[in-house]
C-alpha cells in the first residue's frame, strides 16, 4: 500500500496524468475475447435452413417471433412459449415500447392512456440502471427512488409506495442487479409476487438482463416470477424482458418480452400497428447457433472466464490499496457487469472527475439514480469488462488514486 | 373470354370452389426467386470484417448506425451520411416511432406533445397504404382522406387542408404509390416542398418503400426532398424513410430514416432514451453486399425480372375477361408491388368474400382506405408478387370470375 497522505496521492496522481492514458471502464460491454465466442454465429444458418415450423424467416409475417426463438426462451426463461414474444436485436427498445405503449393507448389494465393521467409515478430502486431511469425520463413519469438491499429492493417501502394510485410501475433487475450484483432474494420476489398496488395498471419491469450471466460459480437457477404473480392472483402484473446481447453480440442479438397470454395478446394488437415481425433471420441464426439452455450455459463459461479475471484484477487493487484506509466499500458480485463502489459522501462526482483528468473514463456520478442525482454522491459504477486485462489493472491503480485523492480534498 | 351471364358465371365461380384451393394474394411479398437474388446475403460478412470506419459492428455504441450503411443510404436517397439515421430491420416500426415520439414528446416544432393536443389530425391520400393508416389510428389519430391522382395526391386538397391547425402531417408514397403505383409529378413535389402548413410541427412522411423497385423499365430517378424543401424554406418538414426489405429479405433488412440535421438531433435525443443502436452487424451485412447504388440497381432488374411475369399474368387475365366488359378499370404501374383494382361501386367487399369462398385470400376490401372504409366500396388491392407464376395465372381467372360474378349479383 502506498502512502496515503495529500502531498505523496496527488504526486501519484500528477504521475498518472503524464501517461497520457485513455481508458474506459464506463459501459457493460463484453471485451474482444467475448466476441470471440460468437465468432461461429456468422456461419450458423444458411439460406436453404431457414424455414423453422413453417415459417420463412426470410419473409414477412410471424410478430410474436420465430416458433424456434420463442421456445428457446421460454426453456431458458423457465416459460411457455406463447408467452414470450421474440422482437429486434434491442430489449432496452422493447422495455421503451412498453412505457411508449402504456403512454400511447395504456395497458392492458389501464384505465385510461398514461398520457392522459396526471402525475404518475414509477419505482427506482437506487442505485439502478441509468438507462431504465432515462425511459420513464424521458416520459416526463415522476421517478421514486427506493433503497436496494442485499436482498433486492426495500420491498416494506415498495409496498408503500405501491399503495400510490398515481404509482404505475417499478424497474427490477433481479438477477445480478445492475450495478449492485444483488440477486433478489426468494422473500424478495414472493413479496413482488403478492404485490397488491393501488393502480390497476402498476406494472413490474423485470429486466433479467443477467439471467444466465454468472461470473463466479455455477448457474443460480432463478423463479418463473409469471408463474408466482398468476399464484398470487396477479398474472398481468409483471413484463418480463431479457436478451441474447451479452450472450452472443451486444446490439446484434435477440431480444425476448415475457408475460401472460392475455398481456401477449394485448401487446401484440398493439405491436401489429407497429411492426410486421422482428429480425427472424437474425432470430434463427441465434438458435441455430446457442442451441438451448444446456448449451448457453457452457458457453456462459466461457464468457465468466473472460469476465473472472477483470474483475479480480480491479478487486485485488481495491483490496490492496483501499481496503487497508476503511475509506469506501464496494460489491464483489458472482454476476452481471459492474463493481458497486460507495466512497464517503461527497467524493463519488470528484474522484470521477479526476480519473478523467487522468485519462480514465467512468460512468458519470450519480447515473445510476434518477435524473443522476445521487443524494450523498458517494456511489460509482465501474465496468471493467470490455479493455484488455492490462488496462483494467492500470485503470484500477489510476482509479484508487484517484478516489483516495478525493477523499483527501474532502477531509483537506 | 367466356359468357357473361349470371348462370354461367355461377357455374365457373362453383367449379373453382370444387378445387378446393388456398391461393394468396394479399400482401405485397417477394417470391422465393427473389429471396434467391440474397442468397449471398449470408456469408457476406465475416467475424474478422466487421471494423468499419473505427466502429466496432459487434459491440454497443454508434446510435444513428454503421458508417458505411449511413453513406449507402445517402447515395440511394441522394442525401448526405449526416441526413441518415440507420436504424432496425423495419421503416414501418421507424414511422410509427416518428408517431409515438410526436406524441409524448412532440417533434422538433412541436408547441406540445401530440399527447396533449386535442382533434389531432393527419392526411391520408387515398388508396393507400393501410399500415400507415393503422398507424395513425392506433394513436387515435383523426384521419382525413385526399383523393390520389395520377400526378399524386390531389395538391389544392393537400394545400387547402393544410391551412388547418390542428392537421399534422401527411402519409406519402412518392413513388410507385401504394396501391396504385403512380409517380408523384415533379409539380406536386415540388408543391409538397413549398407547403405551408399552419401547424408548426406538420410532417410530411416520404415512406420511399419502393425508390429503387421498377418492375418495367429503367430506373427512374426521383429528386431529393430534403433538399427541395430546404430550399422552399422547410427544411425540417419533411422526413423519408427506406428500407431492404424489399431489396434483400423481408423484415431483416435494414431501415433509414432521413432528415435535414436538426431533425437527425433532435430525434437521436430522444431515440437515445430507447436504444443504444440497431443492429450493425445486420447493417454492415447488407452493405457488404449491397455494395452500392449502382451494384443494387442492377439486383433490382434481377427482382423485376421475377415480379414482371407475375403482373403480366394477372393484367393479361384482365385484358381478356373484364376490360371487354367494361365492369372495371386498373392500373398497370411500372413498379411497386401492386394492381389497383376498381370496380363498379359497391363491388369491391362481395369481389373479395367470393374470392375467399373459392380459395383466394385478397387484401381485406376497403384497407387502402383510413378506417378500412372505402366509400365506393370500388377499390381492390392486388398483390401478385409472391406466389408461383402458374398460382398467379390461376388466382386471376379466380379473380375473373369472382368480380363478374359480383358484378352481375349487384346488376340483378
Amino acid at each position: 500500500m502506498k502512502e496515503f497522505k495529500y502531498a505523496a496521492v496527488k504526486e501519484e496522481f500528477e504521475k498518472w496524468k503524464e501517461l497520457g492514458l485513455s481508458l474506459n471502464i464506463a459501459r457493460g460491454k463484453p471485451s474482444l475475447e467475448q466476441l470471440e465466442l460468437s465468432r461461429d454465429l456468422f456461419t450458423a444458418l444458411d439460406f436453404d435452413d431457414c424455414i423453422d415450423n413453417g415459417v420463412d424467416a426470410r419473409n414477412y409475417g410471424e410478430l410474436a417471433g420465430m416458433p424456434s426463438a420463442r421456445a428457446y426462451w421460454a426453456e431458458l426463461l423457465d416459460v411457455t412459449p406463447e408467452q414470450c414474444f421474440v422482437g429486434g436485436s434491442s430489449s432496452l427498445n422493447m422495455m421503451y415500447d412498453l412505457i411508449a405503449k402504456a403512454w400511447s393507448n395504456g395497458l392492458l389494465h389501464s384505465e385510461a392512456p398514461w398520457s392522459q393521467q396526471k402525475g404518475i409515478q414509477f419505482l427506482c430502486p437506487v442505485p439502478g440502471y441509468d438507462r431504465h431511469f432515462r425511459i420513464t425520463e424521458s416520459f416526463g413519469i415522476e421517478m421514486i427512488p427506493v433503497r436496494m438491499l442485499d436482498s433486492g429492493p426495500d420491498m416494506d417501502e415498495v409496498e408503500r409506495l405501491a399503495a400510490g394510485p398515481k404509482v404505475k410501475g417499478i424497474w427490477c433487475v433481479p438477477k445480478y442487479s445492475n450495478p449492485d450484483g444483488h440477486i433478489y432474494s426468494d422473500e424478495t420476489i414472493r413479496r413482488f409476487a403478492a404485490l397488491k398496488p393501488a393502480a390497476p395498471d402498476f406494472v413490474v419491469v423485470w429486466d433479467n438482463a443477467y439471467c444466465v450471466h454468472e461470473i463466479r460459480g455455477d448457474y443460480v437457477p432463478f423463479p418463473d416470477i409469471l408463474k408466482l404473480c398468476a399464484q398470487a392472483g396477479s398474472p398481468d402484473m409483471v413484463v418480463e424482458f431479457a436478451s441474447s446481447s451479452k450472450i452472443t453480440f451486444p446490439g446484434a442479438g435477440m431480444s425476448v418480452l415475457a408475460a401472460s397470454k392475455a398481456n401477449i395478446d394485448y401487446l401484440c394488437g398493439l405491436a401489429d400497428a407497429q411492426m410486421i415481425s422482428g429480425d427472424k433471420v437474425n432470430q434463427l441464426r441465434q438458435v441455430r447457433f446457442l442451441k438451448d439452455k444446456a448449451h448457453t450455459l457452457n458457453m456462459m463459461k466461457r464468457h465468466a472466464d473472460a469476465l473472472r479475471p477483470r474483475f479480480d484484477a480491479f478487486l485485488t487493487e481495491l483490496d490492496e490499496e483501499i481496503k487497508p484506509l476503511g475509506i469506501a466499500s464496494w460489491t464483489n458480485p458472482s454476476g452481471g457487469y459492474f463493481i458497486s463502489m460507495y466512497t464517503q459522501p461527497g467524493c463519488a462526482r470528484r474522484t470521477v472527475e479526476l480519473c478523467r483528468e487522468a485519462g480514465l473514463v467512468l460512468t458519470g456520478a450519480g447515473a445510476a439514480y434518477p435524473y443522476g442525482k445521487d443524494p450523498q454522491d458517494s456511489h460509482i459504477r465501474i465496468a471493467p469488462s470490455f479493455p484488455p486485462l492490462k488496462d483494467v489493472e492500470l485503470a484500477a491503480k489510476v482509479f484508487c488514486t484517484c478516489l483516495k485523492l478525493a477523499t483527501l480534498e474532502k477531509e483537506g
